[in-house]
């Protein structure tokens, strides 16, 4: 049996700590599994004495995870403090340049700063490796970069967000709005104080632009990626949904089309049959389409403790067993295509729309004159019961429409003197 | 960039045509995901002059493939044959011997001889892969061995059998009977002419004993896998498990219990909310569970020559970047342990019985009691229509009971006169 390899692991929150457990707790699996020990000898955190139900007493301890990642005596360090700049973006350039390889879970400082760390690692020779980054309770990363990489993949579509999926479950399930179950999120540890990352599509978006690279062999670039949250779903557009059979669910979406790689976050109205319609609470999905392989989908844990320390291990167990990948996008930094542009008002789609009107006669003439002007045309008018002079919803769907038509439609009918707020878009996607 | 990976290619029946197309369609994308070229270099079948869609002209032709195997100018033989004996395992075999690295989509030799063949691989330090042998457009083979490799493996279960699943969802889809469905599928392609490996479940073993062997470090063991096949699942029991709330698949299931590792394949009523309820057609699904990771679902195409060439090309991928799992399941070969014994018998799970009785007075109270005596408790029963004095079907579903017991019960009940036809029994599995 080979030398032992030995890990550094900066930041001890619930991931940190878990993977430490998970490294402890499976030390003769992972010896067994990897021809070789794997052990972690040193860890770094804000503070010292936090109970968090690992034994760290023969770990070395730094206080400072950058100078951890220079000094430690480490073939790997991991880095599990998150965000896009500041110590976890130090502890990372710091160990590459040091010959560390390096694993990580932070899809943030991937998505913003991917190709100069990959660049970075691959002169050094290096791993930077990042499974826990996407889906932690899905290997959408090894599977991209090395289950399916005989194909040209066509798209990677996913349920990225597992605090979105879980307030939009519960949306749907209690009819009560988004305000409302966000702050219940938030009692339950589901969502952040700060929810904006998770709820504005951000995070989602994070992750998709890594998975995006990957699939096309571009380079990330979150400023390519059209993002829109979850805030402006009510509870009235998860009932229609549910009467005309779809699911609402943010996904995030990658695909080649004739006008280059679109990649956009917003919510969908999926079809009840597409496979990620029933993926539920704080489950992730990953749908790939390639040319060999046809239409894979994985549905996992998206975040969480347990899942992402899982992944955390695969990439550590990859390192310690020599299988690692050398290239960290899945082709060398240096060859990454730059993104051409892409704009969202090139998407053509299905679409839903709803509009709160006065109810009044000649309203349903206006609107489809407004649409016709536009080119746009209609799928089907929907209005429940009348309220002669109030204001009620009226939904719209839209067979295949290009975009940048259909905002000129609904600039139009915006300025309808009976439309009274603005309306409400969600884009129908038949994965 | 690197010297060429050779490949010779052994049978080029749909799969081993598919596999050459995409490795020299996508020669330029492998190139760079691989860094380095990868190359056919020759191939052997049966018919030289079979049009196949692919250019063998600049390739070495070998009538006999393990002639091919010794001799050809090749880091890797791919083993596109099939069968447990004869030219598939002399090729293999052969290519282990002189050093040559083995890629095979060949799941009845790996389940035959796969501890042997792993510790020939090992023992001559070449890589034995086959991705391909279990569920081509899910790459659970990578998933298990590397992805959830920090994981305890408590459980792996699926679809893994495409024929099978595409017959149930078509009986299901049209009411029609099993040997209708069938006939209508081998017109089609998609059930053999001799059926048998398919339907009897025997193709779902050899692939399930694979995956436990992966999982749970074991040494593949067919004979431990307890078999049953579909060809008893009538048009009636589709129709009741619609009505209970339940669909029908074949699942193979792998699991940690009290009494060692369960391994099974039969019919299986699934509630319609589970994972794999939904998964039909061709398509397979495994559901993972390990202890960190949680559940893990991936869902894809079984078979076909996509999906399969897909899988070979990863395992060809994988040895040209350099980065194959030298242990062939998951762990030194020779540490892979002996599985201990394990009879359904032992197995204790809830069940779907139907009964074909004489509508008579008092055969209710007869069925009751037989399964009294064998201390099995009834959840329902359930009897539509009455035909007095014509035989009716009548169904129950059991709590949890031992199998052992259930056998008990069933004795007592097939001998009650107003019993006509054998009991009908589907295991329930709310995985």
């Amino acid at each position: 049996m080979s030398d032992p390899l030995k890990v550094a692991v900066a930041g001890l929150g619930t991931v940190g700590a878990a993977t430490v457990r998970l490294l402890q707790e499976q030390a003769d699996l992972i010896a067994l599994r990897c021809g070789r020990p794997v052990v972690v000898t040193a860890v770094s955190a804000r503070s010292r004495d936090k109970d968090r139900g690992v034994d760290l007493s023969a770990l070395t301890w730094y206080d400072d995870p950058v100078v951890m990642a220079r000094d430690a005596d480490a073939d790997v360090v991991c880095e599990l403090i998150g965000g896009s700049e500041g110590a976890a973006k130090e502890v990372v350039e710091t160990a590459i340049a040091r010959g560390c390889h390096v694993v990580t879970a932070n899809k943030a400082l991937l998505s913003n700063h991917g190709p100069a760390l990959a660049a970075a690692a691959e002169a050094k020779g290096v791993v930077l490796a990042y499974e826990a980054a996407v889906a932690g309770g899905i290997p959408v990363i090894k599977t991209l970069r090395e289950g399916l990489a005989g194909n040209h993949i066509k798209s990677v579509c996913g349920i990225l967000n597992g605090t979105c999926n879980y307030i939009l479950t519960v949306m749907r399930a209690t009819g009560r709005d988004f305000a409302d179950v966000l702050a219940d999120a938030q009692a339950l540890g589901y969502a952040e104080a700060d929810p904006t990352f998770d709820v504005e599509g951000i995070d989602a978006a994070h992750k998709l632009s890594i998975l995006a690279s990957l699939a096309f062999g571009t380079k990330v670039d979150l400023s390519k990626v059209h993002i829109e949250g979850i805030r402006h779903i009510s509870a009235v557009d998860i009932q229609f949904a549910e009467e005309l059979g779809y699911r609402i669910k943010l996904l995030g979406i990658a695909r080649q089309t004739d006008h280059g790689i679109e990649q956009r976050v917003h919510p969908c109205m999926v079809p009840v049959t597409a496979p990620v319609a029933t993926v539920d609470d704080v489950f992730n999905a990953v749908v790939i389409e390639g040319d060999f392989v046809g239409r894979s989908v994985a549905v996992g844990r998206g975040a969480g403790a347990g899942p992402t320390a899982s992944a955390v291990a695969a990439d550590v167990l990859d390192i310690a067993a020599g299988r690692a990948s050398a290239f960290t996008f899945g082709v060398p930094a240096g060859q990454l295509a730059e993104l051409s542009d892409w704009s969202m008002e090139q998407h053509v789609g299905e679409y839903y729309i709803r509009l709160m009107v006065r109810d009044e006669p000649g309203v349903f003439a206006d609107i489809a004159d407004a649409l016709r002007k536009a080119e746009v045309s209609m799928e089907a008018i929907l209005q429940r019961g009348r309220a002669p002079a109030e204001v009620v919803p009226v939904v719209m769907t839209l067979h295949e429409t290009r975009e940048s038509s259909l905002r000129k439609a609904l600039e139009n009918i915006a300025a309808l003197p009976a439309v009274v707020e603005p309306p409400r878009v969600i884009r129908i996607e038949s994965l």
